[in-house]
């Protein structure tokens, strides 16, 4: 159980790149990070504005000194401070990320990045030489990773529970674009830009989602080819897709299927996960993620339980308050900036066995998001055709 | 309401094929049928066993002499007499769905017939026109139509309360096929025999239903081209499947999904329809078949009841039993045993009126089921590409 | 399985009392006896208005002449026939039922009657020896008794799966009155008029039904005392309630609850039944009664689902059409009129064994259920105080 | 929306007493206060074992001279300090929450304090009159009642959406201690035994904390009466009870009744109520805490969520991140004491208006829930007779 204590030798000095006034995502952020004593705020370039900026760096604690008009500012300065950043997260448009996380991998910071971490897998590809060859961590923020019951369902089918895999259905379907609403609201504009957002919506933003559960779920799984099929039902939305289907076939001959979409109209989240075995099968909703379905064919139903003696002890390690109190998302990314100070720790000493312990979304998963928008972007334009996997 | 009373002048004489001790699709043709007055039970060919049959037919009181060896002697000896049957309904394996439905309609009875009609397009062509040129109705049993909300969702969609149709999201997925439990069980055996089920598995046997109920709600969508891609889990059953994704695109720009499986490990039906318009949507599960969700995009999700006052009367004219009481898989059957004996009625008369106005599941919707999968299947075995619909 | 064949040697001669044109009532009876071939619909007295009850049943297939003006006509002409009524159903207004139920017992009928029986204890306990003089069955028809979980929550229960039983907690709380409509709707007003409807409303009109759920579940369980709290909300209904609470102790320790509301604004009908054990519990819901919910402390709940081969074999008998598909109220009544035909045939050959064997609501759920609202209402009336149950 | 910045002027010195090493309330006490810099914890007595107390303080940041070996020494000592406590958190078992809290209160400190605030009406009253005296805040920690919903509820209400409130039903039934689970638990033992838990278990327990939901959002109710009959189930626990029924009749003709138990089997929190009035009804289940039911008669249910636009900008108020995404106990919690600080703040500068503008679970509720447990104890001492509440 997290109650706060040693979870890290000392905090981590921590700072963000963006998430300053009115933003939702650097709340959470902050929220996560500084809850159970595993990082400390020291520094930030909160926003564009330089002086808004600093009100409300100042306003949440931290030296006025120590909050920048920039990154590249706020890098250079606390290198050369004795008691300087040892990690940051990036919580900057899309377009931004590739830039920041390498200007921070190169001043020698752990790293924590909003998805996707860039547009490209060659990008991608390099942050990732560039991480390796500076043994830093970098964590992406596939956030609903964090929920206890996902390290339920990957040990349950690690331990063969639904015997062999056959289908996994994935969604991330929700309603809240199904109209322009970009046309009045800056803070959603970007998203449909390709400038900013890159070379897809809605499979990039909230399709990679579920499509990281899985790999948690069933890190076994290869994808061997992929098929998408991707509309603009709000039309000037067009060349970036709000609705669309991939088709996904696996090396071990299971079968997958990604259902994005935003224009879902009426739908709150809608992301869902559901794991087909040979002999059981397991479904996740992120709305109601205290509970998970498992399904062993010919027995009745059960719906299991966050905080519940009988989960996996992986699971259990996660909980914060017993099973019936509902955790929500604050506590799934609690749950992954947890994982991602220890990370940061075992890296810094070099512990290499602890860190091939941990398990989270880190630069692998920011690859691997890339990559398949980049696979289903190609697929889709192509006229919805069969792409290999490579 | 329906309370057994005054729905037909009299009576229509009818007869089974099929549909003998043990069968439980036999049961729920009768009880659909008999239970409002709308037919009455005279003669039938109810087993390959014909004393079997005969002592099944007597057992629910049909007379000896009107309890047949075989369809043919059915239909000739019927003919014959003045009390004769006038329709008759076909409840036997798929692969006799054709001939006995060409020998029915050739007699002059009306059909009602199990789905699918036959195995290709071109014969399902044939009855049309056969049916057409007899003046005979033909019903084909895509019994989940028959649901009160059913006809609620199509007065909804024909007002445009959901706005343009955008995205419509089919399942019939199961589980109780995980394993090859046709290897013990003739009564399923047939379903994975190519001779027996024609070209397809489940892409005809339960991805069809959703498929019809959206061919209710949605009779302007017409398919320009689709995708299949297929799976036998369970080796045995290759070149038939067991799941399959189908994706589908409308002249109207709109994309359609039809998951089809049986593999669904631990699922009982998981059949469902979700309709996505441009202001809201409405989802529909036939194992909860009293409730339809409608999701108006920035309102609270509204769940509508049968049986309720606020519903359109076309839906209301359906209902035997207040709002509460839940209705089941019988009752839509029998509403459309209803529709079928209306349909009777009023071709008996050449009222093409009172025809043009009802709607059920009938020829068309029977050569479409047939169509469908036809296409489904030459898209897959053609390495799940897209092809034309026509 | 049920599926129509040889559930009695021959369908019982059988006729109503009421239940004509415009009835609800009627039409589930009638589905119900008629729809196994138990039942064979010969008579009936079927509307206080002779004429339109001779135009309804001969509509529904009845011969005029024997279409009856009054229900002593029926029973006195009836029983000079050769072919004459063996069974009645009593289908009026609760302030009736005494009168004709009595009536019919002198007949020498199997009576199946609607609650409640009669109003007071002393009228059915008459009636209990009128019926076992003359070796008659009586059905009471608390028609959710007949769905199959209930049978299986009754085994499951037998066997110890919940442990000792502690608490049962019941309600049916709709809101369908949660206005005076009775004021515009003659249907409903003689439900909140003393003379008609007795000494209670909610209480015996539905409070009744899982007080009856709870006696096939708990046989064992006897009340000891019980207090009672009633109101009537719509002034105009005082005496009668539209909401009332009953709390019952029993005899072994276990306590149970009653809520009973016709005002609970806005829900369906709301009836359900939890059973507690020191184990386990157990709950029931009329609007989904094909799951169930079974929660071992400590486990997974767990959703049993009707038609499922993990079921009891007692509740499996019931099964019309396999798990998945929804069976509805209309299959609950089949089911208790099998269970009344079983008990009339067994009656008439003085099986007494086979009586033994059966269960379904009869002559003691009647005496039962007036004798529940005689003792509820004498709390309510003294100020909700407890009243010992005798 | 929160998001961590301008909630107060400064961050309110606060200490805790209680809530050391592997206290889950401990944490979520923190959790709460120190999230969006309402709060800073500086000093502690955290614990009966000093050095305990001391490690455990140090290693979340307390300096070691601030973890005090317990409260009388911590509140004198931090009394001479210019940077001494203006808050304190009491987080110890229920027999010491009224010395512990009136020293506070002596000592000039604001006070959070774990429910019950004490075991009689008498010594609740004494603390109100000393809050008031010393013009300090107490704030009793029905967390739930944070959860943004239940200003939802509070708003519809007080806007007359359900029209003439008749019945509040409410229930927090679960099953953890089905068993004598307390016999090999230390952290559970103390609440069944009357010397710590004061005397009653559930009803104080949990059956306070509807009750509280109740208070918020009917807060013109007032109870005339009440009756309540308790159980001990697990017969070790006598007097003290496992199980309640408590029914109340309020001043203004509606009624109430409230489920307490812990022997529920299989049930996790089971914590509900609903609220029904003349035209509609609302439900909440603090499992599901981001849903609640709206059903107003005679149209479908409703369903509103969490964080949407269509919701009172009082709920609003209270997001943390938008409608879809999930929010927990935590949040409540949290919002909770962003209240606490805003009114200790006022309190502070004597704004007697920002105070009444301010509603929280304070010393009001404190009192309340005394007196409740204190009367329905009385009641159920006394045979479960009716007693009149004052």
């Amino acid at each position: 159980m997290i109650n706060g204590e040693n979870l890290v030798p000392a905090p981590i000095r921590w700072g963000m790149v963006g998430g300053g006034r009115g933003s939702q995502i650097g709340y959470i952020h902050r929220s996560a990070a500084l809850r159970d004593g595993v990082f400390t705020l020291v520094a930030g370039a909160f926003d564009l504005d330089a002086e808004r900026g600093r009100a409300f760096g100042t306003g949440i604690g931290v030296a006025a000194e120590r909050c920048y008009a920039d990154y590249q500012a706020m890098f250079a300065a606390e290198a050369q401070r004795p008691d300087g950043l040892q990690a940051v997260s990036i919580a900057t448009p899309n377009g931004t990320h590739f830039a920041i996380c390498k200007a921070a991998l190169e001043a020698g910071l752990h790293v924590v990045c909003e998805k996707p971490l860039c547009f490209t897998t060659a990008e991608a590809e390099e942050l990732r030489e560039l991480a390796e060859a500076k043994r830093r961590v970098v964590g992406v923020t596939y956030g609903y990773a964090g929920h206890q019951l996902i390290e339920q369902a990957r040990e349950m089918i690690a331990a063969g529970e639904l015997g062999e895999i056959r289908i996994v259905q994935m969604q991330f379907a929700h309603g809240f674009h199904n109209e322009a609403v970009e046309a009045a609201n800056p803070a959603t504009k970007w998203r449909v830009d390709p400038k900013m957002a890159g070379p897809s919506y809605v499979l990039g933003d909230i399709g990679t989602h579920p499509l990281y559960l899985s790999e948690v779920m069933l890190p076994q799984l290869k994808i061997r080819r992929l098929m998408c099929s991707r509309q603009s039902f709000v039309k000037s939305r067009a060349p970036l897709e709000d609705n669309a289907f991939t088709l996904m076939e696996y090396d071990s001959g299971a079968v997958g299927c990604v259902w994005s979409c935003a224009v879902n109209a009426g739908s709150m989240h809608g992301q869902k996960i559901r794991v087909i075995g040979s002999k059981a099968s397991l479904e996740w909703w992120d709305e109601r993620p205290n509970q998970m379905s498992f399904e062993v064919q010919g027995k009745p139903l059960q719906v299991l339980e966050r905080g519940m003696g009988y989960l996996h002890p992986h699971a259990l390690a996660d909980d914060r308050i017993g099973g019936g109190h509902p955790e929500g998302l604050f506590e799934a990314w609690s749950n992954l900036y947890v994982r991602y100070a220890r990370a940061m720790v075992a890296s810094d000493r070099g512990d290499t066995a602890a860190l091939a312990a941990l398990h989270y979304p880190g630069i692998d998963a920011g690859v691997e998001g890339v990559r398949w928008v980049e696979h289903c972007v190609r697929s889709a334009d192509a006229g919805a055709v069969w792409v290999d996997y490579a």
